[in-house]
């Protein structure tokens, strides 16, 4: 379905660009995202809702609309500075994990470059989910979704408090304690939720004290690893 | 030695100001960095030339000098949009490294989050060096060094084509072809160069060949990993 839209005024155009803001995501429950590779990824995981578009697209569902439009318009949605001349609204999938075994917990993580890469290791190690604490970076931020590679489309996403969601996991957090014992000395649980925490604090003291295994990994010389590094490297022991 | 620069067209501050730019970075052998905490790293690495602030720092050397300034001319040689209020003119130290037995090369990695990180990652797990490739970001790039977290007053920092600093090492390419052995199946060679590669296109072939081991982190769902996490995953591994 191919449409022309041609004034900034345009309500879907208006709408779109709300969407640069975390409150509408959330009130509409859609986000943007921008560039041909990530169109395919989405159009995968079938939650495109609209386009826009320089060009007609390709092998895109009948139903789902396109809108001709002008890079004026495109820049007016996109945050890039150069656009690649698609901009698509998604509409947020809430995908249940099947299993939850295997479980990052970011705790107040609030760079959106970090979670849009632990998003991207988490899928490409098989975790089951992400979940975001309260005060974490929104997933849908546009950092975090080109930081992800397309991995928030197929990972499951989920929010709240650790306490929801442990039930009688393991879990293991990372902090610079006395307990905390070598990641290369954990052996692997059934099932474990891991918690990685903000990039200036750490792990927050309440999520500590649930911790029934405390880990680090033993560096020199300077205080902490990047998190999305360290969130890597915790990963690629524990699976 | 305190002084007092009002105008923004101080040589002083145009020269700090064209730092900015790596051509001058180079020309100058001299880099801007910002902040308390850089500046308490970089003074004890002996590496400031001169201090811009908004008020005077004490505990720094005598023989350096500061400039009272005001925010005006703090922002026109900061990089940030809210600056902290210090900006310091610093000499590149050519490191030379004791030993040369554990060392990361980057094959035109560039972007500048990325080359902090992994500086950051190389100095906490004892690296000796890490290397610099033509086309890779200038490990001087205000993001580089801020992603370092001071890493680069400390890590030495080459530059050069891998074979300059091969000899007899191990060149360990982490490339994804048939050859590649999963990065747990490799031994700690005694002596070894880890390459990696481009954000986008991996290591470059010429690399490829002279590889003497080539290694992968296994990975499902997706291409490959950030490579600032793969750096990570893979010098954990060669430690």
């Amino acid at each position: 379905m191919l449409k022309v839209i041609t004034s900034k005024d345009n309500n879907k155009i208006k709408h779109a660009s709300s969407l640069k803001e975390r409150k509408y995501r959330e009130e509409y429950q859609e986000f943007l995202i921008e560039g041909y590779k990530m169109l395919e990824m989405a159009a995968e995981a079938g939650c495109i809702k609209e386009i826009f578009t320089l060009k007609e697209i390709e092998g895109i569902k009948q139903e789902i609309p396109q809108y001709l439009v002008d890079p004026s318009l495109i820049k007016k949605i996109s945050n890039s500075v150069s656009p690649e001349g698609v901009v698509a609204i998604c509409n947020m999938v809430h995908r249940k994990s099947k299993k939850m075994n295997k479980v990052v917990y970011l705790d107040k993580v609030n760079d959106p470059g970090n979670v849009g890469t632990i998003m991207r290791t988490a899928y490409a190690f098989n975790y089951d989910a992400i979940i975001f604490s309260k005060g974490s970076c929104d997933p849908y931020n546009e950092k975090a979704i080109s930081g992800s590679r397309g991995s928030i489309f197929f990972l499951p996403i989920l929010h709240g408090d650790l306490e929801e969601f442990k039930e009688d996991k393991d879990v293991i957090v990372s902090a610079l304690n006395e307990k905390a014992v070598d990641i290369k000395e954990v052996k692997l649980p059934k099932s474990f939720i891991l918690v990685v925490g903000n990039e200036a604090n750490g792990v927050s003291q309440e999520i500590i004290k649930q911790a029934t295994i405390t880990t680090k990994i033993s560096i020199d010389n300077i205080d902490s690893l990047n998190v999305a590094v360290a969130a890597g490297i915790l990963m690629d022991h524990l699976r």
